[in-house]
């Protein structure tokens, strides 16, 4: 049975880093929302649902039989496995989803740098705010969370290209969509980001190039970056480093 | 060999969440930077160094022999089944981690109440920010969650007392922590809160009142509440719901 991928329809999100490791271990998965079909009220009715045991927050979140799993985090530790997109030692595994976690609180803060105040109000409405809170992030959360990232490739004992391990994990494909993210977001910010960061650059570079992933970012499956996503170009929150 | 956590001193903030899974299950551990004769430099050598192949991007970490594990819910992901608070049913383990990957989300937004602009500034540098996120989290965040999490007690189809199966967990032991620390941050927000979350306020006396929880609370090992902590109480940031 396909697994099932619940998530916004339109946007890459933060469903793009489940898609991501399905896209590339050629896994029988369905989109939900975006299947002929079916849609977005059927994401709503399990979310809104009085009697599910397994009540999710938000999406994303997966239904494999009867398993139900929420959060990008725990997706991809449930998935890794089963996709051979996980560590082998279980040692690995618990740095791995710490690594994840990381990439996690990352992506909720560029998030942020366009709704620093509200989600539940436009980005129009906290522009000011939104240009402050994009400084901060430009000159020092961003280069904190790459600088961090960088020394863990770096530090890796196993292998130099990867950031757990001797192989590909799920880790390095959802930091491939992180620096995807930020490029696209932040041009001025992330220029000459591979002189600075030239272990995740060449990673990026690796990823983008792996034939299931090029095949996937070149198919109608892959969204376009947009600005209702979390990754959005906006001109005035961009800034040299 | 005792367990070690790694956390700033002088705050509960994130570590406070393992702490509890620690002090409930009377675990042999030790709070490094509190512990005499060692101290907060000992964790800061190990977030600076350029060797350790399992790097933590910020505490808490933990270290159980030789595995380090970083982020609250991967430590208790890990913990919980050496500590008998994880399910032991593999499918509500997996519900589990998403329940507390929730809680994190909500304590980070807790967490920008007061700091919705930059970490690296003051409170006082970003107050009229604050009061105006501060408005937002106590108007729609804060009843989404607590809603979510009453939801969730009463779709537990195992017991009406827990979040998670039919036993104690340590998704339980944080629920209270949150609870705790909205009552000490939000006293307005929260006020009458038992009346439209009656599921979540039993749980939180009960948790309060399990003896080696009581105990931990009445000891000098329990930190008090204070405004360099995730939970801050500012009197210009607490509404009526």
């Amino acid at each position: 049975m396909a697994i099932e991928l619940y998530y916004w329809d339109g946007i890459q999100g933060r469903g793009e880093f489940v898609r991501l490791a399905l896209e590339y271990a050629g896994a029988d998965y369905v989109d939900v929302t975006r299947e002929p079909g079916r849609g977005t009220d059927e994401m709503m009715e399990l979310l809104d649902s009085s009697s599910e045991a397994h009540l999710p927050f938000a999406p994303p979140f997966l239904r494999d039989g009867d398993q139900l799993v929420s959060h990008v985090a725990n997706i991809l530790l449930y998935l890794g496995p089963r996709l051979g997109l996980s560590p082998q030692r279980e040692d690995l595994r618990w740095f791995a989803n710490g690594l994840q976690l990381t990439i996690t609180d990352f992506v909720a803060e560029v998030h942020d740098t366009h709704h620093p105040i509200a989600t539940s109000k436009y980005y129009e409405d906290q522009k000011e705010e939104a240009k402050a809170r994009a400084r901060e992030f430009v000159q020092n959360r961003l280069p904190k969370f790459l600088g961090y990232f960088e020394r863990v490739l770096n530090q890796n004992p196993a292998d130099h290209g990867h950031l757990v391990g001797k192989d590909l994990s799920y880790v390095d494909l959802s930091m491939f969509q992180v620096i995807e993210g930020l490029l696209y977001a932040f041009p001025k910010a992330m220029k000459g980001y591979a002189g600075r960061y030239p272990g995740l650059a060449a990673l990026h570079g690796r990823v983008k190039a792996l034939p299931p992933i090029a095949i996937y970012l070149a198919s109608p499956r892959r969204l376009a970056f947009n600005e209702n996503g979390i990754f959005r170009r906006y001109a005035e929150l961009d800034l040299e480093p």
